[in-house]
């Protein structure tokens, strides 16, 4: 078999392989040595690729379709520091369990390391953030080898999906010719719909004894509270609201939980706690006995203010897989355990449990003043809150929320008050970083369903590129772009007392008129000043087709005071309201 | 001590002594847990620091600053996703050789893999990309650890720039408080100039039995030539065209070997042979006995091409330090020696030798022809070759030309003939990528010495939030966009038979109005249609301050079939001329 027939079979047995073991979408970025794959991705019938010129941006984008599709998306690129411009999201695919596979493009054995182009070493390029490496064969095309690149496929995709979900990477060393043949017959191998190795995963469940062993140990307790944190499963909603309901216990909701939106019951929910926790004489009123907690840790740092000062309470976490997301460095009882089997476990178990009847009725009485005064806080101008406010009263139903880190992310928490409209919120919560987020947004907004972005300018400005996506691919996406010039969250932090070095170190303003990156891209852009206007702009923005970006402008030191007095009124209204 | 003046004094002696071991400038990017450090280097009163917001570019902005410099640059930035962005640059500084000390903030040992905010695994984070690495100790000021602090500063500065140069790495656990005391006393230590650890380095000199031994080798050698490849020592200009003179040969100049410009004597230097061995007549005609090459391996793959056919030409290599930079894979000897010194023990050693004495000539006549074409290739357009043609007729005397990578840099290996002019050619050729273009030369105009920075469209749009640092700091550069609208390069590959996925994979236009993106950052815009105006417009952006931006529209198959062209006209020039 002559060499170009060799590698052709062989990438495109590899390349089939992933379609059957479930994966739907790659992301190219153009490059030479890459050929092979890219031509033959773009050749199979049921993969849909898209192109992405910098690959930091594609990285971002593959996280995004990810998160939203919650299947494996493959990401694809040439050798040399394309590759490292990956970098980036695959820490964040690692750290929020997001399936990707990475594949890149590589010179082969005799141009390594001799100074050839393009040649850098990519052996286990990214460390320890990838859940699997390998460096695949030299293209052949025999039985074996055959057998052999669909095997890697198969188990590329499933060890990228199974368990903690997150990123593997495989290198290809290709040699010229890079051009494979589609002249050629069957290269899709045989037809059968499965998987090469189809792997049935099971649920993980606890024991009866384990089960009755916590319920024992709660028996003696009376105020408890159940905390959700981001990326729960969202299929676990019903069965922690019924638990919580049995138990009589309130339910701390994170904005990434999914709890705040659906058609749950939501009477135990306490979305509110960012406010209140913020007063340490509230934090000591609120002290339970014991936590248990589902999903990774919360946004709020009042709320890990909250576990810290109580050391001594007893702290359960449940996690799908496995893992020690515990910041505080807490004694700790970690579950690991399918939610929903969880629940009903204890349900089933815990059925004669009687906790405080008056625990629950505290926080719902507090949860309710503090929604009062966020749901009725009013300037004559659009404040970092009020923007947010305005947002979650138009978004539309059945739609995605994509959330920038830093500020974005705490005003979301603030001002996402509960809803029966299904709202799926998703963010970059693995490692937090400002980068990326326009184009995990439009990575999302590109599976077709409605996406919202809601980010601050330092953010915007950092992946501007990203938005070379919408454009080429007429992707419908929201962008509501808080601009407050800087860093607004260093405000908040010590820093801001140190006026000599703060507005060059931290506050940092880029003072650019994003109006005109929107024009280039081809978006349409609006700005607004009150709620109303707000309100009326981004509405329409979700009747119009492509990118649409609406911008508010904001002062950062006009948003900490504003802040800081929602919150202050918030503590008063709660002692003069329900402590006394 | 109580711990914030022991943070205090730990830092500021680490500052103090980056800087009395050699460090001018710092490229931070703001954070929160890197307070400690980029407060302190702002209060440093010798350190220079440039605020670069997006870190990918922040770190190719430190690389072209150390390249321009000649000395290790520090890069600083928070923990998290920041850090893998400055990956990319650290290959390319890796693999060219450039100097960087960079220096990540890290949360304490405490908050390390427990789902704290912004915490990944920062050790050894860039792998094998770093000459060295260490995790820094928690600040403390005892005497022994002040030492500790000092003794790591200088050895980085140390490792990055001795030997063969490249980048290291430290990584600081900061624990909060972060805010440094700066009016503690003495907070600078001592104040002797000299660095904690001094080093002498020494000369790398053959011995004369050596050196005796390789002329022995010669003597049975009939025609010889001297190629000099990317990053050869600008020192050694003098002494290669000395001995090439001494000897009779010709010398193959890399358009970044630095030899095309200057004031040494130019009769040996060949600059037109990537275009005459873009025949493989000529390559065979062409054929020598023995290479002697400094330096990397040149740009042009017509070269690649001689080599590789030639495989029992004797080959030397003479490198400064060590390394294997030998991609055709030929048997091949390498001198590690200082260039000057090399050429001046060959001199002496063999200045009985007696070589062919009509190989130069016929080199000579060749380029001569070959350079009449390029010189007087004329067509009522602009193409990219006038373009870069143009570029060279009024680039400054005694400025710097940072050069792009794919079609850029191969247009500059035609057209930049020979000059008096003293032009210092700078390019990203250790990974070759096309990302952080922008910033690498804006870094490098930073210096102040005028810069002209030539590249692509892709190259441009990648690294767009490079120009940022132009706007904020009002550094001075003309940069040349050269726009086909795509990936130009991939018009001389295999790949544009493909037509099927051409455009969509390779051809990749992206099809933007970059005046848009020039006009956001305050730039200066103009376009030239002729090479008059091209001149016109060049030389009035040198007398311009701050960002200037000219870019000249081409097509991508009309450049191909006029490079061909003029590769074919220059083939048959020389036929009728030289060879007959």
């Amino acid at each position: 078999m002559e060499y170009r027939e060799q590698l052709t079979r062989y990438v495109a047995n590899f390349v089939d392989e992933l379609a059957k073991s479930g994966m739907t979408d790659v992301v190219i970025s153009p490059g030479s040595r890459s050929t092979p794959l890219a031509m033959t991705f773009a050749e199979h019938p049921s993969i849909k690729e898209w192109i992405v010129l910098d690959e930091r941006s594609a990285a971002f984008f593959g996280l995004g379709l990810a998160k939203q599709t919650k299947r494996p998306v493959a990401l694809l690129c040439s050798s040399g520091t394309a590759t490292a411009n990956y970098f980036p999201a695959i820490i964040e695919a690692y750290h929020s369990r997001v399936p990707l596979v990475v594949l890149t493009a590589d010179r082969p054995h005799e141009l390594r390391d001799v100074g050839a182009p393009q040649a850098i070493d990519q052996i286990k390029l990214y460390g320890n953030y990838v859940k699997w490496f390998h460096e695949m064969a030299l293209p052949e095309a025999t039985n074996t080898m055959v057998g052999y690149t669909r095997s890697k496929a198969a188990r590329a995709i499933h060890t990228a999906r199974l368990d903690n979900p997150g990123p593997v990477h495989l290198n290809f060393p290709l040699r010229e010719p890079l051009i494979p043949d589609f002249s050629l017959e069957a290269i899709w191998g045989d037809d059968t719909e499965e998987s090469y190795l189809p792997v049935y995963q099971s649920v993980k469940t606890q024991s009866e004894e384990t089960i009755d062993s916590i319920i024992t140990l709660l028996q003696s307790k009376k105020r408890g509270v159940i905390v959700c944190g981001p990326q729960v499963d969202e299929n676990a909603s019903q069965a922690i609201t019924e638990l919580a309901e049995a138990w009589g216990l309130p339910i701390l909701v994170d904005p990434l939980s999914q709890m705040r939106a659906g058609k749950h019951s939501k009477d135990n929910l306490i979305e509110g706690y960012d406010a209140f926790f913020r007063s340490e004489t509230l934090r000591q009123e609120l002290k339970a006995d014991f936590i248990i907690r589902f999903g990774a840790m919360p946004v709020s740092k009042a709320y890990l203010f909250y576990v810290q000062e109580h050391q001594d309470v007893k702290q359960f976490i449940i996690e799908s897989h496995s893992g020690y997301r515990e910041p505080v460095g807490n004694k700790t009882t970690f579950i690991y355990s399918d939610p929903v089997t969880v629940c009903a476990q204890f349900m089933d178990s815990g059925r004669d449990l009687e906790f405080d009847h008056n625990w629950l009725g505290k926080w719902q009485t507090m949860n309710k003043v503090a929604k009062k005064r966020i749901e009725s806080v009013s300037d004559d101008y659009l404040t970092e809150g009020s923007t947010v406010r305005s947002l979650f009263q138009v978004i539309p139903d059945e739609s995605s929320l994509y959330v920038g880190n830093s500020m974005a992310v705490r005003d979301v928490d603030t001002f996402f008050l509960s809803t029966s409209k299904q709202i799926n919120v998703l963010a970059n919560r693995g490692a937090n970083g400002i980068d990326g987020i326009i184009s995990s947004g439009i990575g999302a907004a590109a599976f077709g369903k409605p996406v919202t972005l809601v980010l601050g300018d330092l953010s915007f400005f950092h992946d501007m590129n990203g938005l070379l996506a919408a454009k080429h691919y007429s992707i419908n996406v929201t962008i509501l772009l808080i601009n407050n010039n800087g860093g607004g969250i260093f405000s908040f932090l010590p820093q801001a007392t140190e006026r000599k070095h703060f507005e060059a170190l931290f506050g940092t303003p880029v003072d650019l008129q994003f109006k005109q990156a929107v024009d280039m891209y081809g978006g349409s852009y609006h700005t607004a000043e009150s709620e109303e206007e707000l309100k009326r702009v981004l509405s329409n923005s979700y009747q119009e087709s492509g990118l649409s970006v609406v911008e508010v402008f904001t002062d950062r030191e006009e948003n900490v005071k504003w802040h800081r007095e929602l919150w202050s009124n918030i503590e008063t209204d709660i002692r003069e309201s329900v402590i006394k």
